[in-house]
């Protein structure tokens, strides 16, 4: 980040027309976009939500209450216009590309091996990386894969420990004994690729999915970029956590757009030190809840960039 | 509230491309408009913000950070373009409307009496009434007025009891000494206007100020029209606690738009039973916090009426 344009941006901050700090969060989003934009003035015109979708070997354990054909239904109702995240990215002018992984290739069962080899995880990771758009001046990342809060469950129990049930929620509405099937795929997991435990990246391989790979090489192309990003949901926020474990400061691009109603994914915050803008009880995934709080980032960016002073509305400072 | 229309939205919402609460609070907020709406498709296409400001005898005690020319200085800043809520405004593509109420004419200062006469009263709510647009959707109201936290603080105190010191926040920003005096001034003003601690309207009357009960006039249209308000922070909410505290079931077409950083508005926003959408620490007044959350619902109300359904996308339901 740019500390000129941040300097420059709290001096701005401190002469708008309103008293100091009364514009709570905003005021720290406009200078952390100031910083990733390099001006005094940060704007938001080109905002890009990616949905990337992958298919799961572990869905053959019964982890989902959805089967595993609805991750290519719901990429045709993305094309088609259809689903939540098509009319909140109409709602904020955000460009939506569809980004779908091999899903005829699921990954392999993580609870029989790594989900995924060496050439499988890097094809998604750059799939990830070549889908933002370099023009894009702020990204949210989403996902669909029927199976997925799985997925992230073990990633984070592999690089955080800690119990797999405190990891392990309902996802898209799995009940009593599903929630115990998932909790169990999740406790062998680790116990089944052992090098997850001791290196983020190989978590990233061995317990993820094509998706999740992908949310990680876009968030990473948009920290060699430059680029602000806003956080999804618990996969997106399991995703990006192998990057902060690989690399400190791999996430200092990036805001929690909201806290979900995953349970897990207040704990993941927390671990990430990314307080959410948004907890409205959202549990979709598609990236909705980040898409939601672009509005609010566009609405920091405005009121910092367009506000007069107390100079120019001649408005007595106080 | 139209329940034909809302039992209408709750079944389309279940049939919805997505699994059943997923949206969370957007699916509440989607069923409340459609029965404020009657409709089980409701849009929002003209949401109308309108700004209020009143001047307060009780300036004269030094209970805010700002002279009171401000409020004057700031109403020319709404009419300029350059404060926070024009540019919030714009964001969300809400109308906004200025409504100066006598700004050469303070209230008189309560601790000395009723802060207004039943003629300004009624004319402040009038004025609220008045400058609602009926075409519109969705209502936010917000004020400006230098002194308003003490006035709200005040109304709060006699609606709810407790001590004075748990409703006194620091506003714009008071030092210890300035919290002192306005606490002061709260407890007095009750003691000054006996009849504000029995009788709603007449605390609107004695400790309110004319944008306070124009807020209550505009809110109370809304009602009458059916109207969807979405309620800003502190003072908005005192005037809407006097309604509530005056006709049960006032503030039925009502949502909290945030909840401050003004430490008593969680705690009225609990009496009012109205949990907050947005927790961003904002404490600006002029509507900010509830226009941010216009996006919100605007974003409810499209998921709902745009998504496809199951059938629609030919998507397996689970």
């Amino acid at each position: 980040a740019d500390q000129v344009a941040v300097d420059g941006a709290a001096a701005r901050n401190g002469q708008l027309t309103k008293p100091p700090g009364a514009l709570g969060r905003l005021e720290d989003l406009a200078l952390w976009l100031a910083g990733w934009q390099g001006t005094d003035r940060p704007r938001i015109v080109a905002p890009q939500i990616v949905i990337f979708a992958g298919n799961h070997g572990i869905c053959a354990q019964g982890v989902s209450a959805f089967p595993a054909e609805v991750t290519a239904q719901m990429v045709g109702n993305f094309q088609g216009g259809g689903a939540a995240i098509n009319q909140l990215a109409k709602a904020c002018g955000a460009r939506l590309d569809v980004v779908p992984l091999d899903l005829d290739t699921p990954t392999q069962d993580f609870t029989q091996g790594p989900a995924m080899t060496e050439a499988e995880v890097v094809a998604a990771l750059a799939a990830g990386w070549d889908a933002v758009d370099p023009a894009t001046d702020l990204l949210v990342v989403g996902e669909m894969g029927i199976g997925n809060t799985t997925s992230a469950a073990a990633i984070a129990h592999a690089l955080y420990g800690g119990s797999p049930a405190a990891w392990t929620g309902r996802g898209t509405g799995v009940d009593d004994a599903g929630l115990a099937r998932k909790t169990d795929v999740v406790a062998r997991g680790l116990g089944a690729n052992p090098a997850a435990g001791t290196d983020a990246l190989q978590a990233l391989r061995c317990l993820g999915g094509r998706e999740v790979a992908a949310m990680a090489g876009a968030i990473a192309r948009a920290r060699v970029d430059g680029i602000p990003v806003i956080l999804d949901g618990f996969i997106c926020c399991a995703a990006a956590a192998t990057l902060a474990a690989a690399v400190p400061g791999a996430l200092d691009h990036a805001v929690a757009g909201h806290q979900s109603a995953e349970a897990a994914h207040a704990t993941l915050l927390d671990r990430l030190g990314k307080p959410p803008l948004l907890q409205l009880g959202l549990r979709l995934g598609e990236g909705s809840g980040a898409a939601l709080a672009i509005s609010i980032v566009k609405a920091a960016a405005a009121c910092h960039s367009d506000m007069a002073t107390f100079a120019e509305a001649a408005v007595s400072a106080g």
